[in-house]
């Protein structure tokens, strides 16, 4: 009988993580005035060990003892093989996915999540905070909170607040505190409060709260934490990716295609960053983030310095941006609502060694439905996107007759949007349709910023 | 480093399901008249190879290939070492726990409502029906049928199809079908609905509609499904203490202590039975069943023949029961609100050769958030009976000062129960302190019944 899980056991789990500024060239971070941003600016934010992280070039970087012991909670995750998938298409593919919702959370965001709780501890930090739109990232940030032990607070857009109870819950339960966003507890919060007592929030807003709440903490134990963009959450992400390869080496299977959803980027980098190099080095694989057609942001719109909040407390990165007033309609994969891209990510689609794509809400969920039907596990809305380009994918391999390797990362389940599955069930799930005004409107205010190079890392 | 998951890979998953029944007395089940039921007297009801499997006395039984290659979606299930409970209860103890919350739907139920699609796909049934309470089993039936291709049809509670919308999109997800139970489709269900059009519904009205359907589809293709009590569900869930005993040779221990939370008794059932030959051969272990102090069915109601369901549409069972019109008090462990015990836990109940054990809920609770912040995964409100007990156990383990192993079943996980998570913090749980009367009220039909005699295996 065929084997549908590759499994690897705990003491073959990589021992560090794989950083790819070693090998690509970046702009970095400026001010508005164009000035590279030095660590010490960033250290109200973050531990500074954290931030050396940030802006480390070393190709190799340790995983600490006790973020490995919290990783075997869950980690290694398997490497599937979805044989019931291929069979209902009747594709020659080889279809493979880690399956990265086996997290307690449900979703890969703990592999940074805990690391940096671990580094924030290490740097005698009491107390993290952060903002959270659909609540995957707040709940996998308590989670890593509460292993150890630090407290952690969470600032949740209001609407999903209302919309989703289970979220707080879950935070909750790993001793987290969630407060619905704008509070009156910032001042960033008061304001909008005053202006607009009925808001349903944003993550801007959130996000303004949660940096507001960390820097004025005057007893100065208090860090910000963000769960995708940073440099340092694509490295911790690369766990991912280093243990595809090993499980593939196993099998005597190496792949054609990887794929992944992207929002902020970081489920994608962290499978397809520890393929790069060998694509750099020769390799032929086809590498496709894949975006929702309603946030078209590595599809449409330019390379460009942005900030990556909506207030502009960030400094200003060199990325894919929407502009950071975007306001992506409403489709239900909270995850992918981001106007902007990882740097790394968009530094890879600038060269050409990314390929990106999109898909429209109607067919990620009609594809999510046949996965849920065929390898049983329900996905998350976000993964969802990334099923559709498997599902076509397949189908190309089949048209061509030929017997591909096609690996995606499944970035999480979908137990807790099974309200959203409920709806595309009852017809009322509908595609959103951008004009070009919409796509550009928000785009004005990169005119007066600095510009970021076209740089060729090879 | 220690290792927290010992794994199978899935050449190693067990290939025959334990049938205890080859090693313990049985009475049989009977009619009103005392009459020993026929095979052929189940024939509308449940497929002919599944009623052979509920009453043969073959020690091992083979797990076909299909089966085998579902299960593989989730099984070989980790053996999981939960250290950071350990440290946290500074206990010498080892605790360890068998990981059912892995599988798509999130608990062990899937063991059986897998091979149980199987066996009706191979009779030729083309539809399978049942009844959900709090909806893990319904779910669990909904994955299986739609692996083998069969239609699924699901009566949930009314209250519980209010108040879980999410549990009806996760059927639907998988192709099932959930209506509300009382539902105007069956005779069982309008009866009810003319009378008290405004019910919460209940698990015996499901069951009773769920059996009504099936038996009167005039095409003859489909039949009923019962997720828990009957011996050949405990049969396949042996497949989990099978693997608990190659995971525990694989490290060089043997359990000393085994705990399982008991509803019907199924996941109790699949963790214990396979241990239990080896405690008649003379090995010392004590195996704890642990269940509700709101429906302590085998701590306080006698050993009777009763009906499985409330209706009266099942055969007289010999098992310990509360009576089956018993109404549990609405505590927040859907799973464990039945009135009867499988006949199989009950007979080892009845020969001492376990010791069942209760806990009152916000002990559970309690217990399940420790656990949550310690080891991570949220436990389901079923699972947080049994932990309440390895608490108690690995805390005597300290006061002896004894290197016990203790080992557990983690039955689900409880993402889609975050709503009594919610309500626990905010203080709106409580215990329910049974009276006398409250225990005994229901028991009074038994004296008409035929009596089970008191059997010993050994």
């Amino acid at each position: 009988m065929e084997v549908r899980k590759v499994l690897l056991e705990e003491h073959e789990m990589p021992r560090q993580w794989y950083n790819i500024l070693a090998d690509i060239k970046m702009n970095p971070p400026v001010g508005p005035d164009g000035k590279p941003i030095t660590p010490d600016m960033l250290a109200p934010v973050f531990p500074m060990n954290l931030i050396e992280q940030e802006v480390s070039s070393e190709r190799w970087i340790t995983i600490p003892e006790e973020v490995q012991g919290v990783y075997k909670i869950w980690r290694p995750s398997p490497l599937v093989r979805a044989l019931s998938l291929e069979k209902a298409l009747g594709t020659p593919a080889k279809i493979f996915f880690k399956n990265e919702s086996v997290s307690p959370p449900g979703s890969h965001k703990p592999n940074t999540s805990v690391p940096q709780a671990y580094y924030n501890k290490v740097f005698g930090i009491k107390r993290m905070i952060t903002e959270t739109g659909a609540g995957q990232w707040g709940s996998a940030l308590a989670f890593a909170c509460s292993q150890f032990g630090l407290e952690c607070k969470v600032f949740m857009v209001r609407i999903s607040f209302d919309q989703k109870p289970y979220r707080k819950a879950m935070m909750e339960a790993w001793g987290g505190k969630c407060v619905p966003s704008p509070s009156p507890e910032t001042k960033a919060g008061r304001d909008i409060l005053e202006k607009y007592p009925n808001t349903p929030g944003s993550l801007g807003i959130a996000i303004s709260e949660a940096i507001e709440a960390a820097v004025s903490d005057s007893s100065g134990s208090s860090r910000y934490s963000l769960g995708s963009v940073l440099n340092h959450v694509m490295l911790h992400q690369t766990v991912i990716g280093l243990e595809a390869k090993k499980q593939f080496e196993k099998i005597g299977l190496y792949p054609d295609v990887i794929i992944g959803c992207v929002g902020g980027g970081s489920n994608f980098a962290g499978l397809a960053f520890p393929f790069i190099l060998d694509k750099m080095n020769g390799k032929k694989i086809d590498i496709y983030p894949v975006e929702p057609a309603a946030c078209p942001t590595l599809t449409k719109a330019p390379f460009v310095y942005d900030y990556g909040d909506t207030a502009g407390y960030t400094p200003l990165l060199a990325m894919h941006s929407l502009g950071h007033a975007f306001m992506p309609p409403p489709f239900h994969a909270g995850g992918l609502r981001y106007h902007g891209m990882a740097p790394t990510v968009s530094q890879l689609a600038v060269e050409g060694l990314i390929q990106p794509r999109s898909v429209n809400q109607l067919d990620a969920y009609k594809a999510g439905v046949l996965v849920a039907r065929t390898e049983g596990i329900i996905p998350a809305p976000e993964t969802t996107h990334a099923l559709a380009c498997v599902v076509e994918e397949a189908l190309k391999a089949k048209e061509e007759g030929k017997e591909k390797v096609i690996v995606f990362n499944w970035s999480g389940h979908g137990l807790l949007d099974l309200g959203a599955y409920e709806k595309y069930f009852s017809g009322e799930l509908k595609n959103y349709a951008l004009s070009d005004d919409d796509i550009t409107s928000s785009q004005k205010v990169f005119e007066s910023y600095p510009k970021p190079g076209i740089l060729k890392s090879r």
